[in-house]
């Protein structure tokens, strides 16, 4: 048995993409960060850093395993699955320095162009110029890498691009307003979203949705 | 061959750590971001993102491997040399998950409270507060685990030390004004600073000094 804990935030959203890509069945435990759930102590038992998503495989070798932060759960349920992270190799190699990329720059600078640009009151138009340009030379980056290939890994889908569409699914929609001028003109990018987001895994993975009073 | 390309920042200084302690013979070609080498095209070839580092593996199976991302580059070394990351099992997980822990927060937090508490003159308060706070939270998540067990994926020495360690001897140099307080009564993070920072291949790996005139 597979239990996520998460909510409907980009990285909420990526463990669910991959478990359908994978067919797995899984249960889902929302974890409601505007309740600030995410600091209660059975929580924090298996995120010791108070963040979504974690996932507790009830049936890993070895008893119980207990994975947060998200890049580690990709590579985790690709790894053992055999699908989406080539075992070995260039390819293998290519997915995780992407992946990676995700999670130490498109991730970061996009959230907090989301807090200073979008859900701040207070205006701090430095932080805000900051985190414009990061995110600007970011899709640059990535629409360079989508002009030669057609997935970030080279000719595969895998977890980099799962990690990556929920990411570019709240910079296109939340932060277009901020991004503005550096959202033109990437006809890679929309061209991989357009795909990405046509698969009926990503599909199903980014509608995850709490019941009623959660 | 192995070849380094990196500078004398955190993120420059995992990978010459773990190089070192693996033993391994390597060239480095320095990078230096302050004259804005990063941004030239031979660069961008092996590092897409034009950050440091990035690794050429001139011995790689399948042909030279180049691999951007520090998170990326530890893991392949790690695993192509069986050590320090276990193959399988909980112990590989525990790993992962601390290592990315590092990559997506403790990272990009300490790097932006650097930027706006330090380096820029310009000055943006609510930034200042929001940086200090979360690399606060982040110190006292670092401090708990240490507490519990003597690294940060359990019992054993792993590469999520590794990359570590070089931001925590900024945190606690470069930034401790900027974090005053946040870094007083921790004890487990004393003690595991003392003993990374003692091994001679930490040592080596955090003195690597480019050559005189570049």
């Amino acid at each position: 048995m597979l239990v996520l804990h998460t909510w409907t935030t980009p990285n909420g959203k990526k463990v669910p993409i991959l478990l359908e890509e994978l067919g797995l069945s899984y249960e889902i435990h929302f974890v409601n960060i505007g309740k600030d759930e995410q600091f209660e102590p059975e929580f924090l038992a298996i995120s010791p850093n108070n963040k979504v998503p974690a996932l507790v495989d009830h049936g890993a070798e070895g008893g119980p395993l207990s994975i947060f932060e998200s890049g580690a759960i990709l590579t985790y349920l690709a790894d053992k699955h055999h699908k989406f992270l080539a075992p070995s190799g260039h390819s293998r190699w290519k997915s995780q320095e992407w992946l990676y990329w995700q999670i130490g720059s498109l991730g970061p600078m996009l959230g907090q162009l989301g807090f200073f640009a979008v859900r701040s009151k207070e205006k701090a138009p430095l932080a805000i110029d900051r985190f414009t340009e990061e995110c600007g030379r970011l899709l640059g980056v990535m629409e360079r890498r989508l002009a030669k290939c057609p997935y970030l890994a080279g000719e595969e889908y895998t977890i980099a691009d799962v990690a990556c569409y929920p990411w570019m699914v709240g910079a296109t929609t939340m932060l277009k307003d901020a991004l503005g001028e550096h959202l033109d003109k990437k006809p890679a990018i929309d061209r991989w979203m357009q795909e990405i987001g046509g698969r009926p895994a990503v599909q199903r993975g980014m509608a995850i949705k709490p019941p009623a009073g959660i």
